[in-house]
């Protein structure tokens, strides 16, 4: 299909409405969740990493055949390098995912009753830490999460009957739990934008887009080369 | 069938019976979470959050295939207006789940050790905040769990092999996780019904009832327009 | 099968080893989470729901088709009571039980670094509340679990996809979550035996046999006259 | 195949490759959960268990068909005791699981903001207990965590449609939180080796090897002797 006939396409569209909707519901829950209570108590990290996980579950369900409910533009990236989307798709999905972003985090902040507390939305590095800490952990995470959407894309194909949607909205339990002390756990671009674009606030912001992109390009290459069935099917029959 | 032929069969008033078994549970955990310890210590939002989806998924297998296990008025008016259920079914899961809701909470408020503990069983919102941000954040939790349900509904009919009720559960623990601290969490007007009718605190009573039907009326029209497979089967095989 | 050729049989001697060692694990997970830490802080009540849910899973996988994986009395004797098991299993898998909870407490009072600890690992009612108050939860919670494993059952012999563990698991932890303020979320007569033979604290004990119990045969009563699909598989088909 | 023949497989050293890269992941997921935060705040035992549980669900997932993601040496070694696998790859499998669980402790080590912390990292015995009621607790969590695997196992050959990546995954959960305040809650050889190198504290340290060995060498023989489908595949059919 040219670019012109794509553009013009109602699946298209549909898809790229799924990655707005998406990363607007994933964005808010996580901000939701991690909004402090009356005395300005924050909440765990556990409740912050268990509702994003528990949300990618039911995300995966609604979106994962429309648009493979990447909801992620670091993601969207790894599939690019890979060359399982092609560069329009990428670059509309980017913007929706930005944009669903934004408009979750607008939500959240217009719902927040007290809006200094709205710092609290922020990914934030540890305060006795440094970038290159908070930059290891992001890569390490994002890591992790994008070989395993690697991975469960690959048994999909092969029709393995584990359900392979917990093992990715897991992982991503998982790694915001692990880096959560770190770097405030992100593992996504997008959901780093949008409060930092409500706030203001934009301090190593670069580090919420460079870790995540290097883990998830890292995880989707390097699963792909040496892990991935089509690689070495001919050792498997063998 | 006609009315009168419906009021008559074994079917009809099982499920029914299912709607008031599933309500009466689902509130009674729900409530059995939030109640205070032995210092009055309030138990984290996690704990209440949890409970519902755990509970959810069980519920979901006992009356699935009875009544939709739908124990949820809002759910219930998102199926009527999306013409998936007619008039008397509603009228009567209505009643049944909201008669489960009061049986529900007036065992735990038999239950409760220390009488005054029984306002932490009501859905109240934050004291810094206004009805207008819970009803927002209320309309939001809802959206997301309608919507997933409508997605799962849509996936049963084409055989996908992911367990669906897991989805379904989970967004609802993610959505009291994400709406908790502004607006109690309800997700739920008959949740909310139960511990107002049997404490006499009535207070903003309105938002949960207006927030989670339209987030439950919004989610399903959204599933069915956009993103339903019955919506443009045909370009899915183009 | 004849009462003699049935203890002779090596069938007959796995299954009740499999409720001795799966009574054991189960008891023995519940009460290790249980334990207080180093300055005697009780973990919180969320942590022993999961634990025992967690476990559930496991162990229903494991013992699932060799005994059933009951590990519990009160299941065991609301199978009694719908005829799903014959007398001399019934006698000989309580016995297994019991045996395997008290072993699992030993394990765990053994290994306590302060013995004084060990009065966290008994089941006793809120001390501002009364037995009664106790005794409802404990029928309510255990009800809600039994009606699951009754549902589980009947879906699995109509071959439903839905992982069927996880309810049952599931709704041993919104259980245990729901009742645990009020009497320490037993649901198993067993778990409550083994610690009070250990430390020899039995106030209320009859509480944790009578609950249980009286709430597993009104839900595997309930579920198979109410609900059960062999109950009225003529009107479905209609 | 020769042992020659074998060195030279592609197949082999990708499975080699698959226990070093998921122990990497495991032990940096656990380690970075068990950091503390800001005010040397330790985060609850339970998000430590539930982190490595969760990220469990994901490893087997992505390398349960190429190596059996066994990442713990307790687990490869009941599987040579059982001769499930031979002795070239059980060294193997051990060196890459040793040499991912400390490369995964340096990267947390690396990124942790306050280097004293890294003693949080360390399996340590209860400051008031003694090595033998840690050793006793470390058996214990072994072995159902390692029954669980096999009982797995025995199910997969025979097509139980049930996810067993979860029962896995939350036994090891459950056997964490039941253990974790006799003994730090390892389960695994190479999660406690990989910080005792790096922060150079070996007390106690054999409880963590001798403990789970132990533990998982019971479990995969009990299994395999009393509750395994070959073992009387007759006395089934009967």
């Amino acid at each position: 299909m040219s670019f012109r006939e794509e553009l013009r396409s109602r699946r298209f569209w549909r898809s790229v409405l799924a990655e707005l909707v998406g990363s607007l519901v994933l964005v808010a829950v996580i901000l939701g969740a991690s909004a402090p209570g009356q005395e300005d108590e924050v909440p765990a990290l556990m409740q912050v990493a268990v509702a994003a996980g528990f949300s990618a579950v039911s995300l995966i369900h609604c979106f994962g055949e429309i648009s493979g409910a990447q909801v992620n533009p670091a993601v969207t990236l790894a599939f690019l390098c890979t060359r399982k989307l092609d560069f329009l798709q990428v670059v509309s999905y980017l913007l929706a995912q930005c944009l669903g972003a934004v408009i979750g985090s607008g939500i959240i902040y217009m719902s927040l009753p007290v809006k200094s507390a709205s710092r609290h939305l922020v990914n934030m590095i540890n305060k006795d830490g440094n970038a290159g800490q908070a930059l290891a952990m992001e890569i390490f995470a994002t890591f992790q999460l994008v070989f395993t959407i690697f991975a469960v894309d690959d048994h999909r194909r092969r029709e393995v009957r584990e359900p392979g949607s917990l093992a990715i909205a897991l992982s991503l339990t998982a790694g915001i739990m692990a880096s959560g002390k770190f770097s405030g756990g992100s593992l996504n671009p997008a959901r780093s934008l949008g409060p930092a674009i409500i706030t203001g606030f934009w301090e190593h912001h670069w580090v919420y887009w460079i870790g995540p992109i290097l883990g998830a390009v890292l995880g989707g290459i390097s699963y792909e080369f040496f892990f991935a069935s089509s690689a070495s099917q001919e050792k498997l029959i063998a």
